[in-house]
């Protein structure tokens, strides 16, 4: 299908086109490239208009029953939201459509919704460049809410915070000293944070928990437009605070627009977004070179070792033999 | 000076050599760079054998009179060691040198001691990159003990703990809900805190300060070796609590050093800065493209906009004309 007219489909908010769009935007293939990048400019009109949210935590603080729910609730508000699934950690191939689809099983059988499972792992500098893209064609497709689920393996926390407007993040209840799961860097990143299972047994441990969280960012300087990010607890069983949650999600994007910072972060996310796509790029250009992946490999175990100074191993890596990078238009 | 040469005067402890040979790896003429990375070489064996130490905190924690005293503690228990300041924000240039030297006064008239001034900024990859060679340099001294101290403007404080063992984090007595100015993402990265001023008037609040932040540390999950940062009060001004710093950081270091931390983590920093430098200079031969300066700030501009892809942007930035980026040996 010619990219004019996927885009067409996309923005008529045809299901299997989405997919289709969100598949070739994936995919490394020269050709597919080339429509991929047709395809985005030609959507790009219709992108920019969804709440994009983020939402990390440990393994184990609910973050698929929390989606599930919360995204239940938004239909009911008359909302379609579209949930994608970061996860550069994951070895799942094919079968984490079902995985993914059974994890939110109510908000899978939502006509009104989309849920895109973890793209495959493990390709250059993609995950992120891939998701960001898929972001943009689920706006397209007409869905206002895109929920963006991560779970804060290496460095997905800090590249699905560089392409949300809200970070939302999760945390168990723990009493006292124990864990609660919090990931040093959780706070830095976090413009909201809910603690969850505050229900039945755990109840009381929630509310502890969040008390001592909100002590604990009390210590710490606000982020952009003076935002303190504020800790809630929730039930995604009960459905208790989802609501509450979801104000905070529109107190923040409302604050961040007042400020002008809302716009402003837009803007930074793209042109850092390009910067990378450039870096990686002339990264992938580098490794096209005739067996540079074997000397790259084997500077890189020097330098390790400590035989090799980095810099001599930088230089080496472009200029033991001439390296000739050449990118055609 | 041959490289040789100055390599054989800075394993030999001169002073001169030393701060010359720093000035050698921070500059960028072609001539010089290839000098440096022969004398980088010259000197690798004799380095590796320093702690490496770095501390931030927000102006006014009072970094200078900490440094400086402890600087004099160090030396007076047999150590000589080295100062570097990383500042990518500082717009001094040849006024810093003494600016350094007046802040710390008592360490600067120390033989023992060597304190360099912060590099003027505004270039390329630069700072963290020439940052982290004048350590290997000053190890090639005889410094057997490196401070790297950084404001932590922008993205300074993250690339100043991934070139130490050790990242101690000052913070400001505040009492109750009152900031202490620690920066988000302080907390993530410090392995030790130390609230400073803990004398006088403001003794007390220091006490809660490290009390508030101990809880704070808590909720965090812990750690390389299972690490938990130590929260500890100091006074500059009366020399309280610096020989428990000190130790803490000792027992840091051994911590590290038993899990067998210490070796891969300077083994994975040393990887990650030869990557580093890679990136920089395919950068730099992109932007000695003709016009691709001009070109990228235009990019750039529609992207800001939102009239023109990110992806679009990337590929017209490295395809619009063909090319070539060619490095010779």
């Amino acid at each position: 299908m010619k990219a004019e007219e996927l885009a067409r489909r996309v923005r008529a908010g045809e299901r299997v086109a989405l997919a289709r769009a969100i598949t070739l935007v994936e995919s490394r293939r020269a050709d597919h490239e080339r429509r991929a990048g047709e395809l985005l400019q030609a959507v790009l009109p219709a992108t920019g208009s969804a709440m994009r949210v983020g939402i990390s935590g440990p393994p184990g603080a609910g973050k698929s029953t929390l989606i599930d729910q919360l995204g239940v609730n938004l239909i009911g508000a008359g909302h379609r939201p579209a949930v994608l699934a970061v996860d550069p950690s994951s070895t799942r191939s094919g079968g984490s459509i079902l995985g993914d689809k059974t994890r939110m099983a109510r908000l899978a059988a939502e006509p009104a919704a989309f849920i895109r499972p973890t793209p495959s792992a493990g390709r250059l500098g993609g995950v992120a460049a891939r998701s960001r893209e898929a972001i943009l064609l689920c706006e397209a497709a007409g869905h206002d809410i895109v929920i963006v689920e991560t779970v804060g393996a290496g460095q997905s926390e800090a590249e699905v915070a560089d392409m949300v407007d809200t970070f939302l993040f999760l945390a168990q209840p723990g009493a006292g000293d124990e864990l609660q799961g919090l990931k040093r860097g959780a706070l830095e990143l976090a413009d909201i944070i809910a603690v969850t299972k505050a229900d039945g047994d755990t109840a009381g441990a929630a509310d502890r928990s969040a008390a001592e969280l909100t002590a604990a960012l009390q210590l710490l300087q606000p982020g952009a437009a003076g935002w303190r990010p504020p800790v809630l607890t929730v039930s995604a069983l009960t459905n208790r605070g989802l609501d509450a949650l979801w104000a905070a999600v529109l107190r923040h994007a409302a604050a961040m627009g007042e400020a002008g910072a809302f716009a402003e972060r837009r803007a930074e996310q793209r042109v850092r977004w390009m910067h990378q796509l450039i870096e990686d790029k002339l990264r992938e250009l580098l490794l096209a070179a005739p067996g540079m992946g074997r000397r790259l490999a084997e500077l890189e175990g020097e330098v390790r070792k400590g035989s090799l100074s980095p810099r001599l191993a930088a230089d080496r890596a472009l200029a033991r033999e001439p390296v000739e990078i050449t990118h055609g238009a």
